[in-house]
């Protein structure tokens, strides 16, 4: 854990009063000048704040943006997931920069952030458009013990982590689109990319992409996506902390990665039934060239979707693009 | 092609007889002095070729090296798998360089051969020994449009392209052992690795790594490794030509790499079936903890193998470690 860490984490452990120049100094076991350094590096990022003589230290506020130290001292208890966080200013997309540290053997719970993307993409290929600062753009790596097949089950997780995380941190209640789109009154806010490395009975590694719409204006998505996108602040009327969203986020990933990992996987698949609008509905789901309609009966254990077709059988499907139907 | 390839080509043609130097100059559209320069460095890699001044050039024989202008001579008529070949003298693996050309997003088709692997893998991370110039270790890049819940089909193809070649290049009959293993009287001669790059409902890319054990003489195997270990050459009683194999394997995958795409695994399946001596036995699958025994019946349409287990269900198993029982 680095000093600012440490230092970020004692000034949030007091809340709203003062922790003393002397007692981070023994914490830490480094000189109050070395201390009064960091302080004023924190300041240059936009972290307000004060010092007395007497009383000590005292955080005021946070700026909203993405300082991986202070996002290691706010998931300081996860398992798993972000116990390494990196941040770039740019990148083309955390996706690749995950699947290259993959290839470069780094353990998995390791998360790359980014302020922004440009060449952010979702599922089939398909653009997703990252501004800077104004939301959430990240992936996770994975190495679970699991078949291919059962990769669904991720992509549930990070689902249902997003769910948890939004409902706390913005007060507004989502809703889930299967497999991997979260809605806030039918209009995606987040969605998440499952990638993949595996051989045939066995995944390699794992990348969960996460994008989060946080802190666009209405007027800031562009004018095709503005009837089918949202983001949260459009939504709950007011800014939204970015940092604090993402450690939520990591904390409901770490704690669900550790359900399934220990083969639990149906307390995570009937929490996110319940949330999940597409179970109940009549769908159609065009998976490639082919459509298959009829009404979504359940989730499986490995994370698909049942369902039952017109023709009274029971398809069993993974991914495809979702609509419902009246 | 470049001009070596039409060169061989143009020799080959004329099987014992002579090319002239003027009609390979007309052909080629260079002098004859460029075209003699090119004999020259044939020559050097091996090639003993015959050239008389009345006559032109004869080919007499070729050396026991992988040239990748000469397997694309010998391939030329592949429609995919082959139709650009790269051979390193070492690589670690060649799923590995086939891997980050991949990414490059290479072309599907491309063919990357080694002389020897340091890091030669098989399933699950297992060691491969890859001895220079004794077999064929090579790696095929495709981009099929399949469900990654279909790669098996791709491992079916490599292991029915594998079986057809040997049988015809050796005159030696082996056994397919589902799902990736080629064996001659029992023992292991070839086998697949596939690994693939995937979102949950589409495959990015598919890697076939293959291993053939062409020339080692008994003892060059690893004593742990002779029992159940052999080469085509301990079985066929003779040196095989590893170029005229690897040719033969890299037309049979392209044949087979057609009827996938234009959906046709069926006709694959059944050629697979014929051969495969898993079918019909009573069989015991590790994958992973578990243990699955019972009676394989049959392959299904994404190349899992059906096992009717002793309680009667019929399981459909991806992949895993397979003992025949008695």
């Amino acid at each position: 854990m680095t000093t600012d860490t440490r230092i970020l984490i004692a000034l949030r452990g007091a809340g709203t009063g003062f922790v003393s120049g002397a007692e981070l100094s023994q914490q830490l076991g480094i000189t109050r000048a070395a201390i009064w350094a960091r302080i004023e590096e924190l300041r240059k990022l936009g972290y307000d704040i004060a010092a007395s003589p007497h009383q000590g230290y005292r955080l005021i506020s946070v700026p909203d943006v993405l300082h991986a130290d202070d996002l290691l001292s706010l998931v300081q208890g996860n398992k798993v997931v972000g116990r390494d966080i990196r941040v770039f200013e740019e990148t083309a997309s955390t996706n690749d920069v995950v699947e290259k540290l993959a290839r470069d053997r780094v353990k998995e719970g390791v998360v790359v952030f980014a302020e922004s993307q440009s060449k952010g993409r979702g599922r089939l290929g398909r653009k997703w458009i990252s501004p800077p600062r104004k939301g959430l753009w990240f992936s996770v790596l994975l190495r679970p013990n699991l078949r291919p097949q059962a990769a669904t089950q991720l992509t549930v997780v990070a689902a249902t982590a997003l769910f948890r995380a939004i409902r706390d941190v913005t007060g507004v209640t989502p809703e889930i689109k299967w497999p991997n789109d979260i809605l806030i009154k039918g209009r995606k806010v987040a969605g998440v990319l499952t990638e993949l490395s595996a051989e045939l009975d066995h995944i390699n590694h794992l990348i969960l992409g996460i994008g989060v719409d946080v802190n666009q204006t209405a007027t800031e998505f562009p004018p095709e996506l503005r009837k089918t996108a949202t983001s949260l602040k459009a939504e709950a009327g007011r800014h939204i902390h970015r940092a604090d969203l993402a450690a939520a986020i990591l904390r409901e990933l770490d704690r669900d990665y550790a359900r399934i990992t220990s083969l639990d996987f149906a307390k995570v698949a009937d929490e996110w039934q319940q949330q999940c609008t597409t179970i109940g509905q009549r769908v159609a789901i065009q998976i490639g060239d082919r459509v298959i309609q009829g009404h979504a009966e359940a989730l499986d254990d490995d994370g698909a979707l049942l369902v039952r077709t017109q023709y009274g059988r029971l398809e069993r499907v993974i991914g495809g693009d979702v609509t419902l139907q009246k």
